[in-house]
This record gives C-alpha cells, structure tokens and sequence, in this order.
C-alpha cells in the first residue's frame, strides 16, 4: 500500500471558491493497493481535501495499512466488505470518529481502492459489477448497525430484488444515453459577473438543463448574480443554488426567501451538515424551494435521519467522504427506501470519476429512474485522470473501462505530490514569480489540466 | 508548540474495557506551547484516545501548529477565542470535519493548552478563572454558528448574569465540600463478578452514592452482573448502566428494558452518539430509565439537537472531545437554557482532571446547583499528573493550582512516548514476557499509577 500526498495550487485562479471556502487548493491523499497477482493489477482510491491538512488525511491512510497488507486478493475481491468491516470495526480506529472526520474518509478511500481492484479483475466498470450482482450479496456488502430502525436487511433485500426487474433495458438506455449531469462551473463565488454569465450560456449551449450558483457571502451581490445567471439561461435551465454551510436555520430561511424570486431549483447546504433538525425546518419554510445537502454528511446515520425528519429533498451522496462503497449502498439504499432522488455531489479532485459509478448502479438497478436525478459535473481536473469522466450533451457517457475510474496518471502523482513533486519545488524555486508561473506539468495532460474550467 | 504520542500499556489488565471497546490502550496525543514570557509558564493540552490512531491525532495536532506560532502571549491569554476562531475557521482544515473528528479533537487540545496557559498566568485554576470573568466576556468566548436558532447570545448573556446571582457562596460550598463523583471502577466488561462486588462494595465505603456498569455484550450476563452490583450497593446507591454504543435503537429498547428490574437510573450511550432522532425514541420507551450521552457527541451542533428533541436527561460533556473550552461553554449554556444536567463523562487519560474545571463553573456561576449532577471519576493514571485529581468521599476535591490540572510530568512523557520511550523500548526487548511485564517507570508514580484500580 503507497501512499501520495496530492496538492493542485487550484486557489491562484479562484476556480471551487464559494461562502465558507475562499482559496482551496485542490488535493488528494490517494493511495495504491499493489498485489503479486500475475495480472499486475493495483487498485487506486482517495480522499478529497481542499490542501492544508492533506498531510494528516495521509497519516490516517497510512494507519490503516496493518488492515490491508498481507490480505488475499481473492478474499479482497469476493467480499470487499471484509476490509470494509475490518476497518470500521477496528475499536481503537473507532474511538477517533466514530465513523466521521479524518479517520473515516481515509477508511473510505481503502475500501474503495478495494473495489477499484474487484472491479478490475472482474474486468468491469464498478457501476456494472454492482448492477449485475446478486441483490443478496449486495446486501452483504452493507452495514445495518445504527439504520436498521429505517430500512432491515429484508426491505433492502426487496429493493433490490425490485430494482433487477427491467435493469438490462435500463443498462442498455445508459450506454446509449449516458446520465445527466449539470454544472457548477459558472458559479463560482470567486468569479465575475461576466464571466459567470458567459459560463453559464455556455453550459446551456452544452447542453446542461441545471446549472448551479455559490451564495452566502453577501445578499446584495447574490440578488445581482441570481439576476444575471438567470438571465443568461432563461426560464427553462434549472438553477441551483449553493450556501456551503453558511447560514443559521434562520438566516438560511430569510436569504432563500429573498432569492426565491429568482426560481431557485434548490436551496444546498443551507446550513451545518450536522444539523438535522434545522434542515427539517429550513425545508418547512422555504418549500417549494427543495433542499440538498450531502457532501459533508458523514455517514449513513446522519442521511438515515435527515430522510426520517423529511429534511432534504435530495440526498448529495460524496463517494469521498463517508465509508467507501459499502456505506455508499446503505446510502443508496436509504434513499429508496424513502423515495428520495439521489444527486450526488462532485467536483473536486476526481469526486465526479467516482460518483458516476454509484449513480449509474443506482439508475440500473435499484431506484430505476432518472428523473428529478442529476450527477454533479465541474470540468476540473479531469486529465490527471486514466479514464476521466466524460459528458456530452450535458450528460455523463457510460464508463466502460474496467474499475471505479479512480487512477491518475504516474505523472500526476509525480508532478503534484507535496511538497516533493516537481510542480512543488520548481514553484519554490521561482518563489517570487509563483503567483502568475504558468503549470509546469511533465506530461501535456497535467498542463492542460491545471489550467481548468476558463 | 511540542507535541507527543503518549502511550499507556491498560489494556494489559482489562481496564477501560466495554462493549465495543475491548482492549485500549489508554494514551493521549499531548502538546506543550511553550513561550519566551519571563514567567516561564507553558500551557498543556491533549486528545485522548484509546490507542491505534494516536499518531494520527498527533500529526493534526503538528498540523495546527502555524496557528499559534509567533502570537502574543498576552493576546492569547486575554482572548482564548482568538485560537479558538482561527482553527475553527480554517477552511481549508475544517474541510476534513467540519468540527468533528480527528481534526476537531486536535483544534480542542490546543484551545484547552491556551486555556491552561491563560489560567496558569492569572495564578487560578481555570474553573475560578471562568467562574469570575465577566458574563459579556464569556459570551464572547463562544461561537453561536449554527445553534443561535436554540441559544442567542443575549440568552446567553441572561443565564450568566443569573449564574451570578450568587457565586461566591457556591464557591465557599465547592471549596468545603468538593462536587459529587460517581466511579466507573468497577464495572470494566472484563472484570469477573467476584471483582465487581468487591469494588461495588469499596465504591460504597468509599462514599460513593452511584456506580456505573458496562453492559451490551450479552444480556444474561447483563443481567447476573446487575443482580451481583444491586446486591453490593443495596437500594439506594444509583446504579448507571453503559452500553458504550452497542445497539440500535430496538435493540437498545429491549435490553433496557430487560434490565430494568435492577432500578438503573440512566442509559448511557445505548446507541450511536450520532443518531438524535433514535435517542428520542429510546428515551420516551424507556423512561423512567433516564438516556444519558455525551462522550461521543462530535459538537455543540448534535448537542443542541440532541436537547431540542427532548432526546436526553443527561448531558455527558467531555473536555477533550469537542474543540475545546470555548465548544463547552456553549454546550453548557445549551444544558442550562434546556435545564438539563451536565455529569461529564472523565475517566481514560486526565479527562478527571479537565473537566471538573467545567462542572465546578457551571455549579459556582452558571446553573447554580449540583443537584442530579455527577461527574464521573475513575481511578486510572491520575498518578502521571503534575495535579491530579483528587476525589474524597465520593467528591472531587475543588482543585486549587493555576490552570487547567493538564500537565503530566515529564518523566512520564519520556517513559511512555511511543514507540521511542524508555517503557515501550524496555518492552520490545523483552518482548516474549511482554504480556505479563512490570511496568518500568522511570518515576515511582508511573509504576503505581499504571496499576490502576485494582
């Protein structure tokens, strides 16, 4: 098991700037799961971080190796749930979340890498390998501790058994038409109003029927910015909109409100993710403004009440932030169970090469629809990536390389790695240029990349 | 800024082990901020954990040290909150909670060694120090974010002016008669029933007027522990029963329910620190079995909510959980505003010693009074504190030393650094008797305070 400390200097072009996250510097504590298999496969996972503190998500990585080495790759990729127990259940592990924080997204990023690797061998993309998997095993795959007084093992078994009727027509549809997206790349708090508007009707032009804004730094400037972003894509474009935790319950209601005129689709992290209660009530008052939230929920404890309370009317699940896979199906599962579409959050440093698989399982074969459902897209990034993910006409195209799409390029690892990669230390080398030095990537890929959404 | 992985080899003897918890390894991720002040005072802080991860927290506590580096002693000491406000609002860090987690402990062990150092520099212990600052001052200490829809801060400011009313006689009472205790000692899962009764009975000797056990492993020997510790107590000693996690919300119904025949007077923890809608229905099912939790609890954010649902009797604050001093004033005050008692849960490594500065503050100058309140007391490792804690009849003794009683002496810093202190390499070479080693204390109390309870 390597371990890479990953570090994109994103913040010099205000591109994933919004309320609560001014200058974050996109990052990744990735690591490779390296086997003596004669197919020389390895499986690749992650944690996303926004820079400072990328450092300690590594150190949390690096204490999980004991779980992992030595493990068969057989067992591994029979039952990637053996790592996922082995390391959630690890009691002295526990004590530092339980099963939130640091401690629990680089659990996550093991356990995915875990599937990265069964998917590989398996020779399909992880969202096929869960599509075509016996409901039964899937539901072996999950953890029911703590959720069990919303959804039993039988009502997932069910959902699932349910979910299988007609999946092959509905993995055909997603082949050929791949799964919408939308966009938030117009939004960005750090952006001008013109170059808002000029992201936007592009994102229209390409195809996307949502787009979404950063608000809550200053009610002014979002009156004038709602204005020009809708505007810019007419009535028709849904128009999300995007607090980052900035609000108190009541703060959260007035601010919507003052925006409602602007036909907001949905109102997302009104306020802290923690905050099941207010999340009930924001939703009460600001209807029929619906509310997300997700990308900061730290397990399916949380989600399993936000549902109970009817606090949210979509659930943002992150591939990076909760317990990998496995807790992604209790999730996914969750969500069925109450009825509640699934839009999961992306962006990132390779959230939306993730997310895709789950959504995609999820429309196969669980909840059986598209509708009212939309995969994040942010166009950043995307080239340190083996199989980026790829959307056309405003829709994610179907991956079929075999895997979760979740390994970068050696040259990006070698490039980016903080603060010893060669991008780091040839900035500190030009230390009073760096503010405006151009990306000095070693392959075309990563230069290309750095340089993002503009 | 120092920091150290402390390592405390408990699980040897079986204490400190529970339900989900069975072999911890009691130790602390312990920082020192040192300063060029003539007085030569330093401020100590720590997380607790229980072991494996350590190292983990300590590296997020190395990753916080640009905060405090270069500030001025006497701003910090006039204004705890400044650090406070920094490592809460690093956005960047609070990406990988937020304020929760590895990353919060960390912001808390810090805030609480400012606190340390601000009290040690008024030449108080820091519950006089909290005790007579000024209502507004208290009020600026705390960050209304996100629960200012339960508690504004001219609520706050009320509840402290009425803690006042008052003080000065409660302080005579707390410096005659100290707080009152309950001891966990002997209750440890691990323990056998011939142990228990015979710590049940001293417990009682020793002037203790409540005990707690640990249950939730199997409920036929629930049940023949609690018919062994009611028989040691008699019927008027509180028995409080903990389940450390262990159920979901049925589960946690049934067994306490079953066990209820033994007059328990609380419930602690009975499921997932995190599920507030399942405390609210295990508490309406089990009353008059009171629900108490706490230790877990990830901020003042599930803390308002758990008190909004009506989810909780009792609220189990823990010094080292939340970020710090400043997180705690506000859970106490949300305690007060919902009129529900505080008894903090201590126990593990020098959590006594913390937080009888909270409890003790809260009954001179905020809710007034002791009634229904206990802080926890066990007897583990107080051995290794320049101040330990000191309970006399079933009460802790009102600490009398400048600052927060948080500094171990240096000897058992070097002793049990791990991997590089003299114990832990002492017993790598003598690796094969490992199991059954003596403690090698460099001090005379490091070898008695590493036998603990028994």
């Amino acid at each position: 098991m390597d371990t890479y400390d990953i570090r994109f200097p994103t913040s010099r072009q205000l591109d994933g700037s919004d309320a609560m996250n001014p200058d974050p510097d996109y990052s990744a504590a990735y690591l490779v799961l390296r086997t003596d298999a004669p197919d020389g496969l390895a499986g690749h996972g992650f944690t996303f971080t926004i820079g400072r503190g990328n450092d300690v998500q590594v150190a949390a990585l690096d204490a999980l190796r004991p779980h992992v080495l030595g493990r068969s790759v057989e067992d591994l990729s029979a039952d990637p749930g053996l790592v996922s127990r082995a390391l959630t259940g690890d009691s002295q592990l526990r004590w530092l979340g339980p099963e939130k924080g640091v401690m629990h997204m680089a659990i996550g990023a093991v356990v995915n890498a875990v599937w990265d690797l069964a998917a590989k061998r398996r020779g399909v993309p992880l969202w096929k390998l869960l599509a075509d998997a016996e409901p039964e095993w899937l539901v072996s795959q999950v953890d029911f501790r703590y959720i069990a007084d919303a959804l039993s093992p039988e009502e997932a078994l069910e959902l699932l058994r349910r979910g299988r009727e007609g999946s092959a027509g509905r993995e055909k549809t997603l082949r050929a038409e791949g799964y919408p997206a939308y966009t938030t790349s117009p939004g960005w708090l750090g952006y001008s109003d013109e170059k808002l508007t000029r992201l936007a009707e592009e994102a229209v032009a390409a195809g996307f029927t949502q787009i979404k804004l950063k608000v809550g730094a200053d009610l002014a400037d979002d009156i004038r910015r709602c204005r020009a972003a809708r505007a810019a894509i007419g009535p028709d474009v849904r128009l999300a909109l995007d607090a980052n935790q900035r609000w108190n319950v009541a703060e959260a209601i007035e601010w919507t409100q003052a925006l409602a005129g602007f036909d907001p689709y949905w109102i997302e992290e009104p306020t802290s993710p923690d905050d099941i209660l207010g999340h009930a009530r924001i939703r009460a008052a600001v209807a029929p403004v619906k509310v997300a939230t997700g990308e900061h929920v730290q397990n399916r404890i949380v989600f399993k009440q936000l549902l109970q309370a009817d606090a949210v009317d979509v659930v943002q699940l992150d591939a990076a932030r909760v317990g990998g896979v496995n807790e992604n199906l209790a999730i996914l599962l969750l969500a069925a169970k109450f009825g509640v579409p699934v839009c999961p959050h992306a962006g990132g440093v390779g959230l939306c090469e993730l997310v895709q698989h789950l959504a995609m399982f999820d429309y196969v074969a669980l909840s059986g629809t598209t509708e009212d459902r939309v995969i994040e897209f942010v166009d950043h990034l995307h080239g340190h990536f083996e199989h980026p993910a790829v959307v056309r006409d405003g829709r994610y195209t179907a991956p079929l390389s075999p895997g979760f799409s979740a390994e970068m390029y050696p040259a990006s690892l070698a490039t980016f790695a903080y603060p010893g990669g060669t991008f780091w230390t040839d900035d500190l080398a030009a230390a009073g240029t760096a503010g405006d030095a151009e990306p000095v990537g070693a392959a075309g890929v990563v230069a290309e990349s750095v340089e993002v959404t503009a």
